[in-house]
Protein backbone atom coordinates (compact mmCIF):
# COMPACT_ATOMS: atom_id res chain seq x y z
CA UNK A 1 0.00 0.00 0.00
CA UNK A 2 1.35 3.41 -1.12
CA UNK A 3 1.41 5.79 1.97
CA UNK A 4 0.79 8.98 -0.64
CA UNK A 5 -2.54 7.08 -1.70
CA UNK A 6 -5.34 9.49 -1.45
CA UNK A 7 -8.31 8.07 -2.11
CA UNK A 8 -10.72 11.57 -2.31
CA UNK A 9 -14.10 9.37 -1.44
CA UNK A 10 -15.88 6.63 -2.11
CA UNK A 11 -16.03 5.79 -5.31
CA UNK A 12 -17.59 3.74 -8.10
CA UNK A 13 -15.79 0.52 -9.65
CA UNK A 14 -13.97 2.26 -13.09
CA UNK A 15 -14.38 0.12 -15.82
CA UNK A 16 -11.92 2.34 -17.91
CA UNK A 17 -8.47 3.83 -17.37
CA UNK A 18 -7.75 5.84 -20.19
CA UNK A 19 -3.96 6.81 -20.17
CA UNK A 20 -2.44 10.47 -21.24
CA UNK A 21 0.75 9.26 -23.30
CA UNK A 22 3.59 11.84 -23.35
CA UNK A 23 5.51 12.01 -19.95
CA UNK A 24 2.75 9.32 -18.48
CA UNK A 25 3.64 6.13 -20.15
CA UNK A 26 6.73 7.06 -22.42
CA UNK A 27 9.46 9.11 -21.53
CA UNK A 28 9.96 11.74 -24.53
CA UNK A 29 12.90 13.73 -23.32
CA UNK A 30 15.40 10.94 -23.59
CA UNK A 31 14.12 9.59 -27.06
CA UNK A 32 13.90 13.08 -28.11
CA UNK A 33 17.08 14.08 -27.09
CA UNK A 34 18.90 10.70 -28.57
CA UNK A 35 17.79 11.02 -31.97
CA UNK A 36 18.51 15.23 -31.83
CA UNK A 37 21.99 13.71 -30.88
CA UNK A 38 22.52 11.08 -33.81
CA UNK A 39 21.81 13.09 -36.33
CA UNK A 40 23.16 16.66 -34.53
CA UNK A 41 26.37 15.64 -32.58
CA UNK A 42 27.25 19.26 -31.51
CA UNK A 43 23.82 20.44 -30.30
CA UNK A 44 22.35 20.44 -26.84
CA UNK A 45 20.32 17.73 -26.90
CA UNK A 46 18.83 18.48 -23.72
CA UNK A 47 17.14 22.10 -24.18
CA UNK A 48 16.93 21.14 -27.89
CA UNK A 49 13.88 17.75 -26.43
CA UNK A 50 12.63 20.83 -24.22
CA UNK A 51 12.32 23.66 -27.00
CA UNK A 52 10.38 21.35 -29.36
CA UNK A 53 8.41 19.94 -26.23
CA UNK A 54 7.94 23.57 -25.23
CA UNK A 55 6.17 24.49 -28.71
CA UNK A 56 3.05 21.41 -28.24
CA UNK A 57 1.05 23.33 -26.00
CA UNK A 58 1.12 26.73 -28.16
CA UNK A 59 0.57 24.78 -31.08
CA UNK A 60 -2.58 22.71 -29.97
CA UNK A 61 -4.14 26.14 -28.65
CA UNK A 62 -3.82 27.83 -32.36
CA UNK A 63 -5.36 24.80 -33.84
CA UNK A 64 -8.46 25.34 -30.57
CA UNK A 65 -8.77 28.89 -31.02
CA UNK A 66 -9.55 28.72 -34.53
CA UNK A 67 -6.33 29.92 -35.94
CA UNK A 68 -5.12 26.72 -37.41
CA UNK A 69 -7.50 24.33 -39.13
CA UNK A 70 -8.04 20.83 -37.69
CA UNK A 71 -4.29 19.56 -37.52
CA UNK A 72 -2.71 15.86 -36.28
CA UNK A 73 0.12 16.36 -34.00
CA UNK A 74 2.55 14.69 -36.50
CA UNK A 75 1.80 17.73 -38.61
CA UNK A 76 2.37 20.26 -35.63
CA UNK A 77 5.55 18.43 -33.89
CA UNK A 78 6.50 18.99 -37.91
CA UNK A 79 5.54 22.76 -37.63
CA UNK A 80 7.60 23.31 -34.25
CA UNK A 81 10.20 21.19 -35.34
CA UNK A 82 11.15 23.75 -37.79
CA UNK A 83 11.11 26.52 -35.93
CA UNK A 84 13.40 24.76 -33.30
CA UNK A 85 15.73 24.08 -36.08
CA UNK A 86 15.80 27.84 -37.15
CA UNK A 87 16.57 29.03 -33.41
CA UNK A 88 19.04 26.34 -32.68
CA UNK A 89 20.40 27.21 -36.46
CA UNK A 90 20.30 23.38 -37.47
CA UNK A 91 20.34 24.03 -41.78
CA UNK A 92 22.14 20.66 -42.96
CA UNK A 93 19.29 18.45 -42.22
CA UNK A 94 17.63 16.94 -45.62
CA UNK A 95 13.86 16.75 -45.72
CA UNK A 96 14.01 13.16 -45.02
CA UNK A 97 15.95 13.59 -41.96
CA UNK A 98 13.28 16.09 -40.76
CA UNK A 99 11.15 13.93 -41.57
CA UNK A 100 12.42 10.87 -40.30
CA UNK A 101 13.12 12.77 -36.83
CA UNK A 102 9.91 14.54 -36.45
CA UNK A 103 8.74 10.08 -36.48
CA UNK A 104 10.76 10.30 -33.02
CA UNK A 105 7.88 10.60 -31.41
CA UNK A 106 6.43 7.05 -32.62
CA UNK A 107 9.65 5.44 -31.18
CA UNK A 108 9.72 6.84 -27.50
CA UNK A 109 10.40 4.04 -25.02
CA UNK A 110 7.86 3.52 -22.19
CA UNK A 111 9.12 3.91 -18.33
CA UNK A 112 10.36 0.72 -17.41
CA UNK A 113 7.32 0.09 -14.90
CA UNK A 114 4.71 0.57 -17.90
CA UNK A 115 4.31 -2.69 -19.90
CA UNK A 116 4.42 -5.23 -16.70
CA UNK A 117 1.58 -2.50 -14.82
CA UNK A 118 -0.95 -2.05 -18.17
CA UNK A 119 -0.35 -6.13 -18.65
CA UNK A 120 -1.71 -6.39 -14.65
CA UNK A 121 -4.28 -3.58 -15.32
CA UNK A 122 -5.67 -4.84 -18.41
CA UNK A 123 -6.58 -8.31 -16.96
CA UNK A 124 -9.60 -5.73 -14.69
CA UNK A 125 -9.93 -2.90 -16.96
CA UNK A 126 -10.35 -1.73 -20.39
CA UNK A 127 -6.68 0.27 -20.80
CA UNK A 128 -6.76 2.65 -23.76
CA UNK A 129 -4.83 5.76 -24.73
CA UNK A 130 -6.42 9.66 -23.84
CA UNK A 131 -3.67 10.90 -26.16
CA UNK A 132 -3.67 14.32 -28.24
CA UNK A 133 -1.07 12.00 -30.25
CA UNK A 134 -2.78 10.73 -33.51
CA UNK A 135 -4.02 7.69 -33.90
CA UNK A 136 -0.89 6.64 -36.36
CA UNK A 137 1.76 7.98 -34.02
CA UNK A 138 0.08 6.33 -30.77
CA UNK A 139 -0.19 3.05 -32.86
CA UNK A 140 3.55 3.24 -34.04
CA UNK A 141 4.32 3.63 -30.60
CA UNK A 142 2.49 0.71 -29.17
CA UNK A 143 3.95 -1.34 -31.86
CA UNK A 144 7.51 0.08 -31.05
CA UNK A 145 7.14 0.03 -27.12
CA UNK A 146 5.28 -3.72 -26.90
CA UNK A 147 2.23 -1.42 -24.80
CA UNK A 148 -0.94 -4.04 -24.67
CA UNK A 149 -3.52 -0.99 -25.58
CA UNK A 150 -7.02 -2.31 -25.65
CA UNK A 151 -7.89 -0.32 -27.95
CA UNK A 152 -6.35 3.64 -28.85
CA UNK A 153 -8.17 6.42 -28.44
CA UNK A 154 -6.42 10.17 -29.34
CA UNK A 155 -8.01 13.80 -29.93
CA UNK A 156 -8.37 12.54 -33.76
CA UNK A 157 -11.37 10.66 -32.71
CA UNK A 158 -13.00 13.76 -30.87
CA UNK A 159 -11.50 16.34 -33.19
CA UNK A 160 -10.35 18.79 -30.06
CA UNK A 161 -7.21 18.75 -28.09
CA UNK A 162 -7.33 17.92 -24.20
CA UNK A 163 -7.62 19.68 -21.88
CA UNK A 164 -10.96 20.67 -24.38
CA UNK A 165 -13.99 18.90 -22.48
CA UNK A 166 -15.08 16.56 -25.46
CA UNK A 167 -11.74 14.39 -25.48
CA UNK A 168 -12.27 13.18 -21.35
CA UNK A 169 -16.79 13.39 -22.00
CA UNK A 170 -15.99 11.19 -25.38
CA UNK A 171 -14.10 8.56 -23.29
CA UNK A 172 -17.53 7.78 -21.50
CA UNK A 173 -19.47 8.28 -24.50
CA UNK A 174 -17.76 5.79 -26.41
CA UNK A 175 -18.10 3.19 -23.48
CA UNK A 176 -21.11 4.23 -23.08
CA UNK A 177 -20.81 4.40 -18.99
CA UNK A 178 -21.19 7.50 -16.60
CA UNK A 179 -18.05 9.94 -16.26
CA UNK A 180 -17.18 8.36 -12.59
CA UNK A 181 -16.74 5.39 -14.26
CA UNK A 182 -13.88 6.11 -16.07
CA UNK A 183 -10.38 7.00 -15.17
CA UNK A 184 -7.47 8.93 -16.37
CA UNK A 185 -3.97 8.14 -15.65
CA UNK A 186 -1.62 10.74 -15.69
CA UNK A 187 1.61 12.35 -14.85
CA UNK A 188 -0.10 16.09 -15.07
CA UNK A 189 -2.06 17.90 -12.34
CA UNK A 190 -3.58 20.60 -15.39
CA UNK A 191 -4.86 17.54 -17.28
CA UNK A 192 -6.24 15.48 -14.41
CA UNK A 193 -7.85 18.44 -12.77
CA UNK A 194 -9.63 19.32 -16.64
CA UNK A 195 -10.54 15.42 -15.83
CA UNK A 196 -12.10 15.83 -12.51
CA UNK A 197 -14.08 18.80 -13.81
CA UNK A 198 -15.78 16.61 -16.09
CA UNK A 199 -16.55 13.37 -13.66
CA UNK A 200 -14.05 11.52 -14.17
CA UNK A 201 -11.63 9.42 -11.78
CA UNK A 202 -8.21 10.74 -11.84
CA UNK A 203 -4.82 8.92 -11.06
CA UNK A 204 -1.42 10.93 -10.55
CA UNK A 205 1.43 8.97 -11.58
CA UNK A 206 4.87 10.25 -10.30
CA UNK A 207 7.35 10.63 -12.80
CA UNK A 208 9.72 13.49 -11.61
CA UNK A 209 12.34 12.56 -14.54
CA UNK A 210 10.07 14.01 -17.21
CA UNK A 211 11.81 16.54 -18.18
CA UNK A 212 15.33 15.15 -18.36
CA UNK A 213 17.22 14.20 -14.85
CA UNK A 214 18.68 17.99 -14.95
CA UNK A 215 15.09 19.37 -13.93
CA UNK A 216 13.57 16.94 -12.04
CA UNK A 217 9.60 17.84 -11.77
CA UNK A 218 7.39 18.52 -8.36
CA UNK A 219 5.64 15.27 -8.16
CA UNK A 220 3.63 16.31 -4.93
CA UNK A 221 0.58 14.64 -4.27
CA UNK A 222 -2.89 16.93 -5.01
CA UNK A 223 -5.64 15.61 -2.76
CA UNK A 224 -8.00 16.11 -5.40
CA UNK A 225 -6.97 13.28 -7.37
CA UNK A 226 -8.60 9.71 -6.52
CA UNK A 227 -5.12 8.07 -6.30
CA UNK A 228 -1.82 9.00 -6.23
CA UNK A 229 0.85 6.19 -7.74
CA UNK A 230 4.76 6.43 -7.43
CA UNK A 231 4.31 4.39 -11.32
CA UNK A 232 1.64 1.78 -12.91
CA UNK A 233 3.25 -1.56 -10.57
CA UNK A 234 1.85 0.39 -7.74
CA UNK A 235 -1.29 1.72 -9.27
CA UNK A 236 -1.74 -2.14 -10.32
CA UNK A 237 -2.06 -2.25 -5.90
CA UNK A 238 -3.54 0.47 -5.78
CA UNK A 239 -6.32 -1.21 -8.09
CA UNK A 240 -6.14 -4.43 -6.61
CA UNK A 241 -4.87 -5.77 -9.93
CA UNK B 1 1.49 -22.46 -50.63
CA UNK B 2 -2.33 -22.25 -51.27
CA UNK B 3 -3.64 -22.93 -55.20
CA UNK B 4 -6.30 -20.67 -54.88
CA UNK B 5 -4.24 -17.76 -54.34
CA UNK B 6 -4.71 -14.99 -57.20
CA UNK B 7 -1.90 -12.02 -57.29
CA UNK B 8 -4.04 -10.15 -59.66
CA UNK B 9 -0.90 -7.98 -60.19
CA UNK B 10 3.00 -7.60 -58.64
CA UNK B 11 1.74 -5.21 -55.38
CA UNK B 12 3.44 -2.86 -53.21
CA UNK B 13 3.59 -4.26 -49.40
CA UNK B 14 0.83 -3.52 -47.82
CA UNK B 15 1.87 -1.66 -44.52
CA UNK B 16 -1.69 -1.98 -42.68
CA UNK B 17 -4.00 -4.91 -42.91
CA UNK B 18 -7.51 -3.89 -42.29
CA UNK B 19 -9.71 -6.67 -40.82
CA UNK B 20 -13.72 -6.78 -41.84
CA UNK B 21 -15.29 -8.26 -38.19
CA UNK B 22 -18.58 -10.01 -38.27
CA UNK B 23 -18.17 -13.43 -40.11
CA UNK B 24 -14.61 -12.32 -41.17
CA UNK B 25 -13.18 -12.75 -37.66
CA UNK B 26 -16.02 -14.11 -35.33
CA UNK B 27 -18.78 -16.30 -35.74
CA UNK B 28 -21.57 -14.35 -35.40
CA UNK B 29 -23.65 -17.19 -36.17
CA UNK B 30 -23.09 -19.90 -33.46
CA UNK B 31 -22.40 -17.13 -30.67
CA UNK B 32 -26.38 -15.31 -31.49
CA UNK B 33 -27.80 -18.34 -31.52
CA UNK B 34 -26.52 -19.87 -28.19
CA UNK B 35 -27.22 -16.91 -26.73
CA UNK B 36 -30.81 -16.79 -28.09
CA UNK B 37 -31.14 -20.26 -27.23
CA UNK B 38 -30.63 -19.48 -23.64
CA UNK B 39 -33.46 -16.85 -23.32
CA UNK B 40 -35.93 -18.69 -25.24
CA UNK B 41 -34.99 -22.57 -25.32
CA UNK B 42 -38.56 -22.95 -27.61
CA UNK B 43 -37.19 -20.24 -30.48
CA UNK B 44 -36.02 -21.54 -33.97
CA UNK B 45 -32.48 -19.64 -33.01
CA UNK B 46 -30.67 -20.39 -36.28
CA UNK B 47 -33.79 -18.53 -37.84
CA UNK B 48 -33.45 -15.84 -35.09
CA UNK B 49 -29.99 -15.03 -35.73
CA UNK B 50 -30.22 -14.79 -39.57
CA UNK B 51 -33.07 -12.22 -39.32
CA UNK B 52 -31.25 -10.13 -36.44
CA UNK B 53 -28.18 -10.30 -38.96
CA UNK B 54 -30.54 -9.74 -42.11
CA UNK B 55 -31.36 -6.58 -40.53
CA UNK B 56 -28.32 -5.20 -40.33
CA UNK B 57 -27.73 -3.47 -43.93
CA UNK B 58 -31.13 -2.05 -44.24
CA UNK B 59 -30.57 -0.35 -40.87
CA UNK B 60 -27.54 1.21 -42.11
CA UNK B 61 -28.49 2.51 -45.10
CA UNK B 62 -31.37 4.11 -42.97
CA UNK B 63 -28.54 6.29 -41.32
CA UNK B 64 -26.51 6.52 -45.04
CA UNK B 65 -29.54 7.86 -46.71
CA UNK B 66 -30.05 10.76 -43.32
CA UNK B 67 -33.79 8.56 -42.90
CA UNK B 68 -31.88 8.07 -39.37
CA UNK B 69 -29.37 10.17 -37.41
CA UNK B 70 -25.57 9.10 -36.81
CA UNK B 71 -26.74 5.72 -34.81
CA UNK B 72 -23.90 3.15 -33.43
CA UNK B 73 -24.50 -0.25 -33.98
CA UNK B 74 -25.17 -1.03 -30.61
CA UNK B 75 -27.92 1.30 -31.20
CA UNK B 76 -29.01 -0.49 -34.00
CA UNK B 77 -28.53 -3.71 -33.05
CA UNK B 78 -30.93 -2.81 -30.35
CA UNK B 79 -34.13 -1.25 -33.19
CA UNK B 80 -33.68 -4.75 -35.21
CA UNK B 81 -33.94 -7.15 -31.85
CA UNK B 82 -37.25 -5.21 -31.06
CA UNK B 83 -38.22 -6.22 -34.85
CA UNK B 84 -37.26 -9.45 -34.47
CA UNK B 85 -38.77 -10.51 -31.17
CA UNK B 86 -41.89 -8.92 -32.88
CA UNK B 87 -42.02 -11.28 -35.64
CA UNK B 88 -40.91 -14.63 -33.15
CA UNK B 89 -44.21 -13.27 -30.90
CA UNK B 90 -41.40 -13.29 -27.78
CA UNK B 91 -42.68 -11.05 -25.40
CA UNK B 92 -41.15 -12.28 -21.71
CA UNK B 93 -38.00 -10.97 -21.76
CA UNK B 94 -37.29 -7.74 -19.87
CA UNK B 95 -35.16 -4.81 -20.61
CA UNK B 96 -32.46 -6.09 -18.98
CA UNK B 97 -32.43 -9.40 -20.68
CA UNK B 98 -33.17 -7.70 -24.13
CA UNK B 99 -30.02 -5.22 -22.71
CA UNK B 100 -27.74 -8.50 -22.20
CA UNK B 101 -28.80 -10.09 -25.55
CA UNK B 102 -28.24 -7.10 -27.52
CA UNK B 103 -24.32 -7.25 -26.23
CA UNK B 104 -24.24 -10.92 -27.31
CA UNK B 105 -22.15 -9.20 -30.05
CA UNK B 106 -19.91 -7.96 -28.08
CA UNK B 107 -19.12 -11.92 -26.62
CA UNK B 108 -19.09 -13.57 -30.41
CA UNK B 109 -15.98 -15.91 -30.28
CA UNK B 110 -13.32 -15.63 -33.38
CA UNK B 111 -12.81 -18.87 -36.00
CA UNK B 112 -10.13 -21.19 -34.92
CA UNK B 113 -7.57 -19.79 -36.52
CA UNK B 114 -8.01 -16.62 -35.80
CA UNK B 115 -5.79 -15.19 -32.74
CA UNK B 116 -2.71 -17.99 -34.35
CA UNK B 117 -3.12 -16.10 -37.38
CA UNK B 118 -3.45 -12.33 -36.45
CA UNK B 119 -0.75 -13.07 -34.23
CA UNK B 120 1.75 -13.72 -36.84
CA UNK B 121 0.29 -11.72 -39.55
CA UNK B 122 1.00 -8.53 -36.69
CA UNK B 123 5.01 -9.53 -36.58
CA UNK B 124 5.13 -7.95 -40.09
CA UNK B 125 2.10 -5.55 -40.34
CA UNK B 126 0.06 -2.91 -38.33
CA UNK B 127 -3.18 -4.52 -37.75
CA UNK B 128 -6.63 -3.07 -37.16
CA UNK B 129 -10.23 -3.25 -37.42
CA UNK B 130 -12.24 -1.63 -40.14
CA UNK B 131 -15.63 -2.57 -38.89
CA UNK B 132 -19.37 -1.23 -38.96
CA UNK B 133 -19.14 -2.16 -35.60
CA UNK B 134 -18.84 0.95 -32.82
CA UNK B 135 -15.44 0.91 -30.96
CA UNK B 136 -16.96 -0.28 -27.62
CA UNK B 137 -18.64 -3.57 -29.11
CA UNK B 138 -15.17 -4.18 -30.77
CA UNK B 139 -12.55 -3.46 -27.38
CA UNK B 140 -15.01 -5.62 -26.04
CA UNK B 141 -14.39 -8.18 -28.85
CA UNK B 142 -11.11 -8.13 -28.87
CA UNK B 143 -11.14 -8.68 -24.93
CA UNK B 144 -13.41 -11.66 -24.46
CA UNK B 145 -11.45 -13.45 -27.66
CA UNK B 146 -7.80 -12.25 -27.54
CA UNK B 147 -7.38 -10.49 -30.45
CA UNK B 148 -3.90 -8.98 -30.93
CA UNK B 149 -5.06 -5.43 -32.77
CA UNK B 150 -2.92 -2.81 -32.87
CA UNK B 151 -5.39 -0.35 -33.42
CA UNK B 152 -9.18 -0.54 -33.37
CA UNK B 153 -10.59 1.55 -36.28
CA UNK B 154 -14.55 1.41 -36.98
CA UNK B 155 -17.11 3.52 -38.72
CA UNK B 156 -17.50 4.90 -35.26
CA UNK B 157 -14.20 7.30 -36.57
CA UNK B 158 -15.17 8.08 -39.71
CA UNK B 159 -18.91 8.66 -39.25
CA UNK B 160 -19.84 6.34 -42.47
CA UNK B 161 -20.56 2.79 -42.89
CA UNK B 162 -18.69 0.29 -45.21
CA UNK B 163 -18.78 0.24 -48.12
CA UNK B 164 -18.73 4.23 -47.81
CA UNK B 165 -15.54 5.04 -49.47
CA UNK B 166 -14.64 7.30 -46.16
CA UNK B 167 -14.00 4.43 -44.30
CA UNK B 168 -11.56 2.57 -46.59
CA UNK B 169 -9.70 5.84 -47.31
CA UNK B 170 -9.51 7.10 -44.09
CA UNK B 171 -7.31 3.53 -42.86
CA UNK B 172 -5.11 5.15 -45.07
CA UNK B 173 -5.48 8.73 -44.02
CA UNK B 174 -5.25 8.10 -40.34
CA UNK B 175 -1.84 5.89 -41.17
CA UNK B 176 -0.74 8.22 -44.15
CA UNK B 177 -0.43 5.67 -46.94
CA UNK B 178 -1.08 5.20 -50.23
CA UNK B 179 -4.16 3.34 -50.91
CA UNK B 180 -2.53 0.51 -52.20
CA UNK B 181 -0.72 0.41 -48.89
CA UNK B 182 -3.88 -0.91 -46.94
CA UNK B 183 -4.75 -4.53 -47.46
CA UNK B 184 -8.98 -4.68 -46.50
CA UNK B 185 -9.28 -8.50 -45.44
CA UNK B 186 -12.94 -9.90 -45.52
CA UNK B 187 -15.21 -12.59 -46.06
CA UNK B 188 -17.26 -10.93 -48.55
CA UNK B 189 -16.70 -9.98 -52.23
CA UNK B 190 -18.86 -6.34 -51.95
CA UNK B 191 -17.02 -5.36 -49.12
CA UNK B 192 -13.82 -6.05 -51.14
CA UNK B 193 -15.15 -4.80 -54.21
CA UNK B 194 -15.74 -1.54 -53.04
CA UNK B 195 -12.10 -0.73 -50.72
CA UNK B 196 -10.73 -2.38 -54.17
CA UNK B 197 -12.79 0.47 -56.38
CA UNK B 198 -10.86 2.89 -53.34
CA UNK B 199 -7.57 1.39 -54.31
CA UNK B 200 -7.10 -0.78 -51.52
CA UNK B 201 -5.53 -3.73 -51.83
CA UNK B 202 -7.72 -6.92 -51.04
CA UNK B 203 -7.42 -10.34 -48.94
CA UNK B 204 -10.69 -12.74 -49.19
CA UNK B 205 -11.04 -15.11 -46.85
CA UNK B 206 -13.48 -18.77 -46.91
CA UNK B 207 -16.00 -18.96 -44.62
CA UNK B 208 -18.86 -21.38 -45.47
CA UNK B 209 -20.50 -21.81 -42.63
CA UNK B 210 -20.66 -18.08 -41.87
CA UNK B 211 -24.40 -18.49 -41.99
CA UNK B 212 -24.86 -21.90 -39.73
CA UNK B 213 -23.62 -25.41 -41.02
CA UNK B 214 -27.51 -25.33 -42.54
CA UNK B 215 -26.36 -22.60 -45.51
CA UNK B 216 -23.30 -23.48 -46.34
CA UNK B 217 -22.04 -20.02 -48.30
CA UNK B 218 -20.56 -19.79 -52.12
CA UNK B 219 -16.89 -19.15 -51.11
CA UNK B 220 -15.56 -18.94 -54.86
CA UNK B 221 -12.61 -17.21 -55.64
CA UNK B 222 -12.38 -13.53 -57.42
CA UNK B 223 -9.50 -13.23 -59.72
CA UNK B 224 -9.79 -9.36 -58.78
CA UNK B 225 -8.77 -9.86 -55.21
CA UNK B 226 -5.06 -9.81 -54.98
CA UNK B 227 -5.31 -12.36 -52.62
CA UNK B 228 -7.31 -15.93 -51.35
CA UNK B 229 -7.05 -17.56 -48.35
CA UNK B 230 -8.93 -20.53 -46.43
CA UNK B 231 -7.92 -18.63 -43.59
CA UNK B 232 -5.47 -16.27 -41.23
CA UNK B 233 -3.15 -19.70 -41.36
CA UNK B 234 -3.25 -19.61 -44.95
CA UNK B 235 -3.18 -16.07 -45.70
CA UNK B 236 0.06 -15.31 -43.00
CA UNK B 237 1.54 -17.79 -44.83
CA UNK B 238 0.91 -16.08 -48.55
CA UNK B 239 1.97 -13.20 -46.61
CA UNK B 240 5.46 -14.73 -45.58
CA UNK B 241 4.47 -14.11 -42.10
Amino acid sequence: MNLLNHPASPQVTPQVLAFDIFGTVVDWHSGISREVLALCPDVDANAFALAWRAGYQPAMRRVMSGELGWTLIDDLHRLILEDVLKDFGITHLSDGQKQHLNTAWHRLDPWPDVVAGLTRLKTRFVICTLSNGNIRLLTHMAKHGGLPWDCILSAEVFKAYKPDPATYLGVARVFDLATAQVMLVAAHQDDLAAARACGLQTAYIERPLEMGAGQPKDVSPDPANTWHARDFLVLADLLGC
